[in-house]
């Protein structure tokens, strides 16, 4: 099987980390919108335009599946990608959703991170509440983005930009609502003295894909194959970090 | 007169306080490409492309002058948009240096910051060092930018983010190369403990312009318009409270 991977720059590489750990495909074709990064301040309807550019882009190959890694994608977008293409389109917030309901009591405090777009969007929030989960907080913390950008993990400036967002909250889950975020999941988890669950988009969509039967495991690693709409060979180096890690 | 200014986002608002501040045109045309700020991680191919499309944007008003406040554009696609243009198209890097050559004693030591694309130009240095300064520090900033966005202007976040860029550093001045830098000079004057002069675009185009004859002042504030790629509102809203202040 053949996937595509639609992000707005290189922070879905945490998501396709994911899937070639799980070897989900035999080949995926990643595409990140690095001269348009970052969606997370934009508006809905250009979010939605760019989306439908890069969906263009994808139907130059034979793809089973389209995977939008990017959660202000997810957020704002699905609906009208999957309007119009030829393949299955596959979003994160519905598998980070049910990853919730799957690990996470209905009571319990949880706290949505993401862009300002994923936030104000409220489609985790709304879905969560079908499910019964009503103790949510959310927030956005866009600073994360350009600090993970920044190759800033830890340190004094994500420990105050943490105090900045999280200030004393206990919350029981975080869910990262961003693909930047997982990079620093470990101060997250730390700030919060490890009591917190993490829910991670790249490890929900992969349950999420073997549930429904949209992807099956390969004997060898997927063929990668990378395109941006800027700087690909800055793309690639940062992906031959990431994946490693 | 009317003149256009062109700025990636809304940063090139504290360019147009100085022109406003002056009183210099009689109208003023803001254009903000906010549907795909920020440029300053952007390549050199496409910040010109973006540029010259904003270029044909301003074609349809009847500037007498085009002021480009953003450096990352003033630093890679200055000349492009000149050889094109049927209006002269001033950037903001040669006003930057000149206020320097008046203020600033060739053996002082310049910290010059910017984003990525500014300072990987290598366009400040290179005509600072033809003015005979040599004494000469180029650091890409470019936290700063998402900081000023979030409104953060003091604070321990930013504190922490000056200690990373600056550490010990004691420079007798300092170019603030990126438009949303006038929004920290408080803070940044304070980290150097007041001893150091700050170069601002806004005012060494003010004073460029004037001795050129590029600019006559009114006798009254400019008329402005605003246009932005995406939330022309947003834009606006920000204008009212960044020209207030």
């Amino acid at each position: 099987m053949r996937a595509g991977v639609f992000d707005s720059g290189v922070g879905g590489l945490t998501v396709l980390k994911s899937l070639v750990d799980h070897n989900l495909f035999d080949e995926i074709i990643y595409f990140g919108d690095t001269a348009r990064v970052p969606y997370g301040p934009k508006d809905k309807n250009t979010i939605i335009r760019y989306s439908l550019e890069a969906l263009e882009f994808f139907k130059n190959f034979d793809i089973d599946i389209l995977i939008t890694a990017c959660n202000s994608v997810s957020a704002y977008a699905i609906q009208e990608m999957q309007e119009v293409a030829p393949f299955p389109v596959v979003g994160v917030i519905e598998p980070g959703v049910m990853a919730v309901t799957k690990r996470i009591d209905p009571d319990s405090l949880i706290l949505i991170i993401g862009t300002n777009a994923t936030i104000n969007s409220k489609r985790y929030q709304k879905m969560l509440q079908k499910h019964g989960y009503n103790n949510l907080i959310a927030k956005p913390t866009p600073l994360f983005v350009p600090l993970v950008e920044e190759e800033i993990f830890s340190g004094e400036i994500l420990e105050a930009t943490m105090r900045h967002y999280f200030g004393d909250l206990k919350p029981d889950a975080v869910i990262l609502g961003c693909t930047h975020f997982p990079l620093i999941q470990d101060a997250i988890k730390s700030y919060f003295h490890h009591k917190t669950t993490l829910i991670h988009s790249g490890e929900a969509i992969v349950e999420h894909l073997e549930q429904r039967g949209l992807a099956k495991p390969s004997t060898t690693t997927p063929t990668l194959k990378f395109f941006a709409s800027e700087n690909p060979e800055k793309l690639k180096k940062i992906a031959q970090k990431w994946l490693k890690s």
